[in-house]
């Protein structure tokens, strides 16, 4: 069946066709800033200050080197900043400078897989987009590499090719120094609220406290010193996994590699393959160099690019058969329980303090880590929730988050934390993912997807942490209690003395004396059975429902 | 202040430097694919059908042509379909086809302001690159423009180029024919549930009733008549408006025109400027021939290459301070009550059914429009909102979408509407807005974002509907009521009259006669009075507080 026979319209679809147009992915971005987070004055500021921040700080722990991170804003007009991001990172080489900051899609993170806060090639490259979108201002990039020249660039972007506009170049010799600096000048608005600039400085000094951050903004100077003086393990970078890879990307890793033969295509380019199972997985996708369906023999000689469609099916069909061993789980660096008490304890001097690192678990073949943490009364007066992924705070869309969504289906009364519509205790709750790839629901970068796996694992930490926190309050609940009746006697001392001396004629005094005896050995037994049975007076920033190195104990899951 | 001082570490920035690389437009969406919908297995499918669809009925409308559109989905294996959409369109001409389907960012709808399904230039092409991603098989797309000739693409992305890949192609004569066949097979899941191709399908032929479509699916085959045989008016293409464009786009105008003079420029490239406040807006922007402050004299004639970025800043500036034109709103096509409510009563049978479309209105210097329907009772039997951007269905991210918003903060109870957590009534509203740019939350085009004009626009809109179902309901309630008095006066008139007739020694059978006399006149007596003081008794299809064309009246807002 065709419909419409007959009526030549050819005009028509030539008309259509002269319209008909590439667009370039800075041009796409820039009508579509806000997928970017550029919705608002407000979020451009974050959004600014986070990619240079985040940039900065990949940058420092891919180096090994201890962050200093500075944050400038400074007011050039009405709704207008300058923002200036500096570190002491290794410096960027002359040659990527502009392209780098000059060209959306552009960058070294997004074709590996290793733990990183960027991840899209995009962030850095908008802020000078939305900079020069809004202000007319190239940004400025300041760098040195350590080899005593310092150079700068003044660059804009050529919209309509994606490619950087080098307005001004200039280097200078003399002084040693590392580092990069970025001002982008940008319509923007200072505020100081719950999705601010300094809040996220502020959870970023809680998810890195191996940091120093300085802050000088419209309201002040402002320092956030470091905790602790030592870098977390450096995350290893991963080859895919072939349970997570999907027929398109095999086909063209097939015919891109440089691998002789089928099985070091697959033994060298995945992870975690070995002989035995790539040539099951050969046997189970039919790829024989007989057709004896009673004794087959894998074609393990194979040219992968001689591997046809079909055949790359079969193998992508095969893997779900065959058991492959997991991706390696220790490409991942989580925080660890330390570092997360040490960022609570130092950004918000809380009463009790606790922590948990889940094991290492899989999505869609990448491995991911969940952590999180409970920080409780003290100088906190309400609840709160924290989320990062790859130590980045996530201030925006929370409401979609798998974070979120967690918490919220947690049933925290179990754990004696009053929550009606929401938990109604002075709470914080850290919670933490990292992964060699965050499934982000936006190119924003602010809210983490549902995964199944991903939510249960969110909850199972969440648990667990609530356990810690329950046992501590139900210890600090039974001493409140004692301490109360333990008053009402003493109140009481008095008067029942009195009465007891008029009946017995026994001096007063020594009555009241004797009752509060009683009272105190009392007292000290009943508190002395509680240090035993079930938690110590609450200490700041303990966590004694903790094993011996703070880090609890937990069973790996499915 | 610079940090990091003295310690050369340039071989950490260069070997950075050396993983540098771009990532093509391709890439970046295949490893995000749930960015364009491609979340899981049943919403691919849907997504595919969406873009096929929504692409068949943009190209019919814009040859104005009555669109007849065949959807196949037929099941290849497990978790795989062979996805078929065919129309009786313009058809594309030869050399397009493989841009179209072939390349992520190309397409005529970007870069015009034009009401359309279609804005993007992602969608078609994504469909291509998730079917090879997942099945490894290439699209195929039959074309004939009408001219005896139909051309077939065997196609794929080559992903890393972001450019066609075309596999196989020849060319038939003889048949004449217009239209085009889209062939995808896919990993997908069919389903029917309110987020499911049949839904979208439906939907669509709410939204569009002057369409037929036939669905062939796993569950059988499905027709959708056409409730009427015209297309809509076709929106035109306007130009910018100087209110809504940012100072980035506007150097990259000055740039690239062809005018002469900044007059000229300003003139004929935006829409709706005419010389006076043209040259007003030069005036305040400072660009004069003089520095006379009391005299000013404007430099019309400046070459608009050499206006500097501080000019092109003060133009901008300048815009907020002078009030221009509106753009033109008739550049929008809106479906008209009479549209919307043939669609409702069409689709949904129902009791009663109202329309409302708004007066156009502006936001970031696009115009758009607001239409909304209320249908009520009949077949319908639960409470829900179908929500549409020019006349497309929107089926996901309900939760964020400005529409629901809208619907969830108005106060459904005024109007006579029970509503507790959510309205429980048996109503299905109708939101649709209609745009040159609509401002999608993401590349699947799936929610509207929460511009305050735009959510105050829904609820006008919304608040309309709503008091024309109040009038209807409380007549519809009165007259229940009323029956319900009359048959409880007509239940005792047999009692009342033996009662009567015992006492004032009349024959029983008379009285109850008269009784029912009484009843009866009194019954036509308010009867009459409720026609003229509120409304009708209820028919189905009425719209009984709609203007005298159907057509409600309004105020046109601030």
């Amino acid at each position: 069946m065709k419909f419409g026979k007959g009526i030549p319209i050819t005009a028509t679809a030539e008309e259509m066709a002269s319209r008909q147009r590439a667009i370039s992915v800075s041009e796409f971005f820039e009508k579509n800033r806000h997928l970017l987070g550029y919705d608002n004055k407000a979020k451009a500021m974050l959004m600014i200050v986070k990619e240079g921040v985040d940039n900065s700080l990949d940058a420092c722990e891919e180096a090994r080197i201890l962050p200093e991170i500075y944050v400038g804003i400074k007011e050039m007009g009405p709704d207008k900043h300058e923002i200036v991001i500096r570190d002491n990172g290794p410096g960027i080489v002359k040659e990527q400078i502009p392209k780098i900051f000059g060209r959306l899609l552009y960058g070294s993170k997004f074709h590996r897989l290793k733990q990183s806060r960027g991840q899209q090639g995009l962030g850095v490259s908008c802020a000078v987009l939305y900079s020069q979108l809004t202000t007319g201002t190239p940004a400025t990039i300041i760098s040195s590499t350590g080899d005593g020249r310092t150079h700068r660039y003044q660059l804009k972007i050529d919209v309509a090719r994606n490619r950087p506009d080098v307005i001004e170049t200039s280097a200078e010799e003399g002084e040693i120094w590392h580092g990069v600096e970025q001002r982008f000048v940008a319509e923007s608005t200072y505020r100081e609220n719950k999705q601010s600039v300094l809040e996220y400085i502020r959870q970023t000094a809680i998810s890195n406290p191996y940091c120093n951050i300085i802050l000088d903004c419209p309201t002040g100077h402002k320092e956030f010193k470091r905790g602790v003086g030592q870098l977390p393990a450096e995350p290893q970078e991963i080859m895919p996994h072939l349970y997570g890879v999907e027929l398109g990307v095999l086909c063209r890793m097939l015919a891109a590699t440089k691998a002789r033969t089928i099985l070091s295509f697959l033994t060298s380019e995945f992870s975690r393959l070995g002989k035995t199972s790539a040539t099951e997985i050969l046997l189970k996708a039919g790829i024989t160099k007989n057709n004896n369906t009673l004794k087959p023999i894998p074609d393990t000689k194979l040219k992968p690019s001689r591997v046809s469609d079909e055949q790359a099916r079969a193998i992508i069909e095969a893997v779900k058969q065959v058991k492959l061993v997991r991706p390696p789980l220790d490409c991942l660096s989580p925080l660890g329980t330390d570092l997360i008490k040490s960022g609570l304890v130092k950004e918000l001097n809380p009463e009790f303090v606790t922590a948990v690192t889940r094991p290492p678990e899989v999505y869609r073949g990448w491995p991911f880590q969940i952590e999180a943490g409970l920080a409780f009364g003290g100088s906190i007066q309400s609840f709160s929730l924290m989320r990062f992924a790859n130590r980045v705070p996530l201030l925006y869309q929370g409401g979609i988050c798998a974070m979120t969504k967690s918490v919220q289906e947690t049933d925290w009364r179990r754990y004696g934390i009053q929550s009606n519509k929401g938990i109604e205790e002075p709470l914080s709750i850290f919670v933490h993912m990292c992964s060699v790839w965050v499934p982000f629901t936006s190119e924003s970068k602010e809210s983490i997807a549902n995964y199944d796996i991903i939510v249960r694992e969110i909850k199972l930490a969440l648990q667990e942490c609530a356990r810690h926190l329950s046992l501590w309050l139900s210890g600090k609940r039974k001493h409140a209690m004692l301490t109360k009746k333990k008053s009402t006697f003493e109140k009481y001392a008095d008067e029942t003395a009195g009465a007891l001396s008029a009946m017995a004629g026994m001096p007063k005094d020594a009555i009241v004396q004797k009752i509060l005896d009683i009272i105190k050995r009392k007292w000290e037994d009943m508190h002395g059975e509680q240090v035993e049975g079930e938690d110590t007076e609450p200490g700041p920033g303990s966590d004694q429902a903790a094993g011996p190195e703070g880090e609890p104990e937990h069973n790996a899951s499915g």
